[in-house]
């Protein structure tokens, strides 16, 4: 079973992955947690030249090659062989993110980002994806003490058109896409993850 | 002007860029000679991470990215702003390189691969192209002396395909690439380089 997380910074999705994670394993089940952009030691030297300020101006077209250029790594050489393995995987963002901040927040072609993600993940899609909504304001607010990276640096309205273009793509996949009220309390939310996986795990998918 | 040299490992095009920078210079022309991978700092640094050797398997999905990544860079921050000031340039490598390698070479999608140049050169195409053409047993006994990096240590077969890709491009191009014999004496193929950029400079294009 491959589950994402998926959400703006702030909404608590690497929390609830935390707690999925360890709420698996302390059940007996095989399960890595992993993130996006990351999870191999290839795609976390991208990580960081993506995320990292620099002088250079970074072209929006880079940055999607670069995030491309990770998530094949992390697919091809973590995520398929710990599936291949029986393992849960769950990612903490992955191909979802690229639609909603290069796609709605930068505005390139989501056509495009589709395509390559296809060519990127050989096909590969979640089982089941929890989108942790919360508004913008609350968000940018979560985040206020920590060291902000390049791409949390953005504007409220570029956070604000991420924000909606994930809220677009879960209700074009309903059948893959849990959108779930991050502004409701941590425990409350895991509540809510959990059953719905251990629904699934009963029902064998 | 922009112009840019081709072809496989060991066929002269870098001595043939230098000679042609040179002889620019002692004109007093305005120009700039650079390369691909590479040409701007965090180019050059994705070229060091794809050419580099590592433990981890390297999907040619993530290689082409990357490739599309620096290319982005180098268009952006370093060949536009130089074109737009009226500086010559020219780079030891573009974007046919790409469809010669990761795509003949690897098999990877013609139409990608033009498709993602076109993006990461916001639709840029060099004046001309000289792709300095020789036999791959050669161009590997040329390089026989140097360290090898990734690329240069794949098979006969692979640099034979990437060969055929490079004449096949150019019989698609004919209006764009001269090819030329890289079999001949250094001076003998320069003279043909210097007396065609001679006549554009003449003729104004």
């Amino acid at each position: 079973m491959f589950i994402t997380f998926e959400g703006i910074e702030g909404s608590g999705k690497t929390t609830q992955a935390k707690l999925l994670h360890e709420w698996l394993i302390d059940n007996g089940y095989e399960v890595i947690l992993t993130r996006e952009p990351g999870g191999t030691p290839a795609a976390e030297e991208i990580r960081k030249f993506i995320l990292s300020d620099r002088e250079e101006p970074f072209p929006e077209i880079a940055e999607l090659m670069l995030y491309m250029a990770a998530r094949s790594f992390h697919v091809q050489n973590l995520i398929k062989p710990a599936l291949n393995s029986g393992t849960i995987v769950i990612s903490d963002r992955f191909s979802d993110a690229t639609l909603a901040y290069q796609g709605y927040g930068r505005g390139l072609s989501l056509k495009d980002i589709s395509h390559l993600n296809s060519l990127a993940t050989e096909g590969l899609k979640p089982d089941i994806t929890f989108l942790i909504d919360v508004p913008v304001e609350i968000g940018m607010l979560r985040i206020e003490g920590r060291e902000h990276d390049r791409i949390e640096k953005e504007t409220l309205i570029f956070h604000e058109k991420v924000r909606k273009g994930y809220l677009q793509i879960a209700s074009e996949n309903p059948e893959r896409i849990v959108v779930i009220d991050g502004t409701k309390r941590t425990e409350e939310i895991f509540e809510e993850i959990r059953k719905n996986i251990e629904r699934r795990l009963k029902n064998g998918i």
